[in-house]
C-alpha cells in the first residue's frame, strides 16, 4: 500500500524508432490521459501467447476512451535476432496497430534505457500511469484479465486504489517464471 | 448512454431460501456497498462453463473489498430437475461459497419473481448495483473478463461511466445465444 | 504393460434405464466393434467441464466409423440430486445425443453395479473395449485430447499397443484429483 | 478414400541447415519409421500459438515410440526477418528440441524447395509419412488435437485409414484462414 504522495513520476520514454504512429510519442504530451505502457520482446513466449493478445484486446475495447495504449520493445537478449527489421515484420504478422517504440539501447549492458529507468524485471511488463504522470502500477509477467480490467477501471476513474490494490493480483498467485523473461 | 438521473433503483430480491449465509440478505441492508448480482440455473451450460467460474474468481479476488457478490438461482425451466435439494449438491460439488438465494417462484408462469422484477432475459445474467442502490449495468450471457473487471473497477470507484460504458462489451461482439438460456 | 493374453473381458453393463436409444444396448451385441465407454455424474465438475465435451466431440468426429460411444451415469453420491428426471433435463440442456444408460444401483453401498464390476475409481472414467470385447484401457480423470485420439486410432486399427501404451498419459502428468470425483 | 496404390511417395527434404541434430536427417534413412513433418515460420501467429505447442506435446508424448518428429522452417515471406540467426534464438526461447531444418531457398520465387515439392499451401502444414515413405496425410492450418492423435494412432498401427480418413477434420469445420499463412 502506498499513499499517493509516495507515487513515483513515470520517467520519460527513450525510444530509437516508432512504429504505428506518424510522430514520436512522449508521456509528457500525454499528461491528462491515463496510459497503459506494455513492454515486450518479440521472441518472448509469454509476451506472444498472453500479454500481446491481452493488450490488443484492451486497445480495441477501450479505443474510444482516454486510455493511451503504448507498446515498448525492450530487447535485452538475442539482439541480432530482434532488430527493427524483424520487429516490423512481427508487428505486421500479429496485426498490432497501437504505437510501438523501440527502447533505446543502453550505454552499459544489454538492458535498454527506458526499461532500466523504470527498473523493470523483464518482459512482459505492464505499467499503468495516471493522468498526473504518476506510476500507479508496475508488474512483471502475465496479468490476469479480470485484474487488469479492474486496475484500468480504477485508473480511468482516477481512483487512488488503482495502484495500491495489489490484492487482485496476489490472490491469483500467478507464477510468471515460465511465462516471462528476466534479464 | 444514460445520465445518472435515469438510472433505475434495483428492486429488492425475493428469495425462498438462502445458502452459504447465516441469515437472509437484502439489497436494502447492503446499501452503501456495490453489489454484483449473478443469476444462473444449475443446468444452464453457459452458466456452469463460464459465468460461475468467473464469479467465483471475482469473489475470491475482491473478497477484501466492499463488493458484495450474490448468486441467485432463477429457475424458469426443468423445475423438477433443479430443486433446492439438487442445488445444494451442486453448490457443494462446485465449491461455491458466496451467498446464493433461490428466486421465489412466480405467481404466473415459469419465470421467478426477482428475475421478472429485473426484466432479465435469461441465465446467466449479471447485474451491477452501485452504493446508492441504482442499477449500473444489467447484461445477459457471457461477460468478457477484461470488460467485467473494468466495470467493477469503475463501480468500486463510483464512477458514473461504470454503467454507461457499453463500449467494452459491444466491441467484443460476443454472441451469447449458444451460451445462455432464455425463457 | 500387459500382453494381449492378460486382457480382461469387459463385464456386461447393468443398466436401469436408457436415454437416446430406442432399445437397450449390450456390449455382447456390440462385439466386433470397438467401444468407448464413458462414465460420468451430472454434478461432477470435471465431467461437465472436460470429459463430456471431449466425448461429444469424439462421437461427432467418428460417427461414420465403427466406434460405439456409450455414456454411463454412475451415481455414487448425492443420489437424490441426480435422479433420472434430473439426468433427462441435463442431457437435453447439454445436447448429449449418444446413448446414455443409468448404472443400476448396487445392492450394498453407494457404488452402482457396472461401476463396481469394472472397478472404476470415480467419475469421469474412460474405458476402451476392443472388437473382441476385451478391455484395452481404463482410466480415471481427465484424458488428454491427443492421447485419447491416439488410443482410439490404435483401437480402430486393432493394434495391440492401444491398451498397453500408457506412455501417452504418463508423460502428461495430469493430476485428476481436482477434476474427478472418487467414491 | 484412396487405395494405398494411389499414395504419393514423400519427396526428400532439401535443407540448408539443421538445428537440434548432430547430423543431417533424410527421409530415406528414416524409412521403416512413421514421420510427422511439421512446417512452420517463426513469425506465423497460427504456428506459434497452436501448431508448435501441439507438435512439442506430440514429440514429448511419443518420444519412446518409433514416430520421428521433424520441423521444417519454410520461409516464404519476410525473409530478412526470419534468418537462421533469428530462428536459432526462436528455437532457444521456445525450447524446441526436436530436429528443425531450414528449407532450401527456391530458385524461382519466394517459396522454398521442399515446400514447393510437397505442394504445401502455407504454414503451418502437417505431413504424415508412413513406414514405406508414402504420404498418408497432408494438411494446412490448425490440426484438431483429437484428430491428429487419431491419425498418428492409425499411422503407428500402419492402418491404411490413417491417411484416407478425412472425416475427423471435416467434421470439425476448422477455418484456418485466420491461423495459417499462405504464400
Amino acid at each position: 500500500m502506498s499513499a499517493p504522495s509516495e507515487r513515483l513520476a513515470a520517467p520519460e520514454m527513450m525510444v530509437e524508432r516508432w512504429f504505428n504512429t506518424p510522430q514520436p510519442i512522449s508521456l509528457d504530451r500525454l499528461r491528462g490521459r491515463p496510459v497503459l505502457l506494455h513492454t515486450f520482446q518479440m521472441l518472448c513466449p509469454g509476451c506472444v501467447a498472453h500479454a500481446i493478445p491481452q493488450v490488443q484486446r484492451i486497445a480495441r475495447m477501450l479505443r474510444d476512451t482516454e486510455l493511451a495504449v503504448i507498446g515498448l520493445h525492450t530487447v535485452f537478449e538475442h539482439h541480432a535476432a530482434m532488430t527493427p527489421v524483424s520487429l516490423e515484420a512481427f508487428l505486421h504478422e500479429y496485426r498490432i496497430t497501437y504505437p510501438v517504440g523501440v527502447d533505446a539501447s543502453g550505454g552499459h549492458g544489454p538492458v535498454p534505457k527506458t526499461m532500466a529507468a523504470y527498473g523493470l524485471q523483464g518482459t512482459p511488463s505492464t505499467v499503468l500511469i495516471d493522468r498526473q504522470g504518476l506510476i500507479r502500477y508496475s508488474g512483471f509477467g502475465q496479468e490476469d484479465d479480470i485484474a487488469i480490467g479492474l486496475r484500468i477501471g480504477l485508473l480511468l476513474a482516477d481512483d487512488p486504489r488503482g495502484g495500491a490494490d495489489d490484492r487482485a493480483r496476489a490472490d491469483d498467485g500467478t507464477a510468471c517464471d515460465d511465462e516471462g523473461c528476466r534479464p
